[in-house]
């Protein structure tokens, strides 16, 4: 069952980045309003936004093994995102892990679980989306896999999908839909920055958008 | 049963501004430890500070609809305040309501649910007071009401109630109490600031409020 | 029932020190992954990193009347731990309270409960790690105790134990083990060099920990 | 501020037979789905379902002082609704306080806190709604007061309003609409039973309702 | 987005029978400890132990409309299974639609959400794992789909994969593994027979399962 | 680190007897409203009312092993009490390991994680006080200690102290102070007969506790 997948598939790089510029809440609307982990999982550090290829862990509770076996997996432009096997805060991840993942051109670590050596990974530039913060060691005695689909924060993650994350949480991309939804994106943001001028010269979403005979024809009244 | 109220009355400005200026827990302590909404409600970043007059929203889980009927009430100074019908963390709101909102004199927004693009928020000086962050879009699909009472993290709010909110969290204060809530806030003020230069020097609690035969009557022993 | 234990011993300032400057993290692992309190206590801002002895206060639901008493406890050096004696999420201390503290040279606040005025604790520089931050305040009607054993978020804290705190969390150590730990953690910062520079050199965990066979012979599959 | 308020008006006991014998889940439906406390608030034991008039208590936590004051107000017919002024799960109601308020007729117990003796509860038959089940103790202290509007469990309660309380939780009429929810209760229940033989024979709620025809508009496509 | 698919496959009858008998636990271990869904999916009431297909359904929170489409998409032996698209406790089902889903055959349902009528689905037995029991009604205004991958209670589920369900909770084995599952499962009640005799009589696991040398290895220590 | 302590002091069985029959909220109350778990530790089935002496297991999260090693520890009249070295909802223990405590005599679980086979469990009469049910195994890789002090769901337990469980939660007794609890316990109960009926016949608590005079002098106010 303990299983290391070495041949992954990643997106295009153009892809990737341009996912990355446009940010979680636009890339999240630009696929269907899917894709989004759970609001639990919070930056360790403001301002960061990034997007790359997923490398995935599965790993026991209290038990951050794989995390080495993982990083001999990382190319330059990979995250990594791990699922404990059932919920778990330790602290999986810290400066060393960071230093060795950064070496290898990782991006940043999404986790369903806790990090630690925060003020380090915050000086280091590494971000973390994680579940906790916790200075809580773990072990090294049981086998989970890499590579392999995993949950992570209610959302299915494949190794290769593209996770985008910033400030408002992180979101992924099925890998095959990367560009399609790269495009989508794009237009959105095109779209949204007459409609943040006229919004911002006071006219109303209500107009802008021609809500008001929906919002009659649905029964709403003004008293 | 869904409904605009459009005629709302508001506070005195100067005494919301004197109330924005004593801050949540001076507030709140003023008008007898009451109107202080959960905890779970934090702003999306540190240093704001501010007061106003509730512009109140019941919406829906997962449908941010209202916030578009509900930014056509705002007037300059309002907050708005929007309760879902029930549990929620989807991001009802994000930078282009944003724009509108400010457009029209918002002061900020307190949601207990979630909000996005809070960089872009944190960049355009707009507050929010949240019980979540995140991208999960929302639909515009089902009525619910503007400037009814709602019941929000716990405290009902009524549209023209004052709210105060800063990095303690939120408060609120009945549009009637206003002026009485002020003039408490004030003298209670002026009377931390003596209390503080006293604990500064060395002088302890327990002499300065004249504690220790209460303790002693109560049965405190010192061993 | 009520008691307040007034001569603690307290552990070697130097130790003290050299425990605060390991971290919370480092601590932790060097006395065997032991001591972490829980962790919902977060810091109140990023940067702070102490250590110091525990001042232990149990208290009501609600009610900050021993914080009070405790401060008069303090000596230069101290920790103020406050565990409620059910869970509550109150905002047992604020700025007078932490002046009064600071004037007896007081370290900052542990505490599993609620915390306010933490803009003003910000600016004096007096850090707290806490459970919640909010501005409901508190009575002092019920006693409790000070100096005596407490659970604060899931670990025992005795008076005179050694906290040590910073971005990761909370940490406590036994005061009689305090010597002994601090030499583990600085044996344990000592190697911990080392290693970074070998990782950060593209080195792999894998090899320098000599994973390799051990992974091998639990079954775990490279595909 | 603390306050017993001592004449109140409670709804038509008829009124209030029908809405408890009607349930939860169809008087909050009847009512256009408003009314219902948080999903937290849990029956003691399986099968009670009862409705009343609301004496409520607002509470300090971990006091129950005025409980004993709320008893003196009871009428036959009546519910005790309490909620604390800040989140708490103490045991403030135990088969004592349940002899005295069933000696005085009243029918039940909505707290937002904690709740003991389920054993001896259970075996008098006097059903509670509470967060938690509790032998946490407390104290007599400090004031609240007696039929002043409440928040319970994120519903605006006031005294009279009629609670309605099953297997499904809790719901609260205002006492001004029961008559009417009565009635659009008492229409609903009548058009569910041919529905509900419609279903049992086989047909779907797509025909039964006309389904079809709106969600082909909406886009739904069968593959 | 919104899609029902239609022709899905399901497994053998018979395997899913044997599944069904040896339980969630002992399913769960026989795949390699996978598959369980989190633990705050609870049944409404003990005793039932089922096993059948998966006829998934992803909803909007709030909104059931997809309950009726996918209810015809069931047959004889399936199993409803609901995630919102985002965090909700609403009450999406009730007594009319288990009426509905009995008359086509299904055994029951599994929702990451809310269920109402749950006294009445006792009586019919209609067994229903949940997060949450709430009287709270939805709408039908948004599409969702049917038969497509879902998570659910942090699970991967997709349509046609075997759902077992227990007082232990719900589990879900991948359609194709479904076979091999049940074999192991089968193998194991057969072991674990032997070995519950032997602990009843007194032996201990330490030496039935030869423990003793391996914890001397590790370092376990008797004093 | 990993430590077994053999011989453990238990304290007398008659004692142990009383405290049982007593009950957990009276026992609570006898020893000045201390010892109770928390809140979210509830039986698997109702009724269940036990007193015995705690033997205890330090484990590592989603590892069992040292279940196994305490078993051995146990004698008759013993209960096992489990607190995970973090946060876990594993299940740690099912009908196997109920079968062989049971054969050595042992009354029952108190674990801060979770169980599984709780339908055998119920069957067997082995009551366990869990945070949760989960079928979800765990590993036998790291070890823990037994009979150390554990901190059990925000609660000190020290090998031999008295726990006492039932529908009420768990508290625990120092073992030093079992013998003067019992003794306040059952003066408790003698007095509680006398209040009974009294209130029983419509008396209130108001005057019984002759409440009235100090509820006036705190300021409370009827109107």
């Amino acid at each position: 069952m303990a299983v290391v997948v070495q041949d992954i598939v990643r997106a295009d790089p153009a892809v990737i980045a341009a996912l990355g510029a446009a940010g979680v809440a636009t890339v999240h609307e630009a696929q269907g309003r899917i894709g989004c982990l759970a609001s639990h999982m919070r930056p360790i550090y403001a301002g960061a936004q990034i997007a790359g290829s997923a490398v995935t862990i599965s790993a026991p509770p209290g038990d951050n093994w794989m995390v080495h076996v993982a990083i001999e997996q990382l190319q330059a432009g990979d995250i990594l995102v791990l699922a404990p096997t059932s919920p778990c805060d330790n602290g999986y991840f810290g400066d060393l892990l960071a230093t060795s993942a950064m070496a290898r051109g990782c991006r940043g670590l999404v986790i369903e679980a806790g990090v630690r050596d925060v003020r380090d990974l915050t000086a280091m530039g590494f971000p973390v989306w994680s579940k906790a913060i916790s200075a809580q060691g773990t072990v090294k005695e049981t086998l989970g896999s890499v590579n392999v689909p995993i949950v992570c924060a209610g959302q299915l993650v494949e190794a290769g999908d593209v996770i985008v994350a910033d400030d408002d949480g992180v979101c992924v991309v099925r890998r095959a839909d990367a560009e399609a939804v790269r495009a989508k994106a794009e237009a959105r943001l095109a779209g949204e920055e007459a409609k943040r001028r006229r919004l911002a010269a006071g006219e109303l979403g209500l107009d802008i958008y021609d809500m008001r005979p929906r919002l009659a024809e649905k029964g709403l009244k003004y008293v």
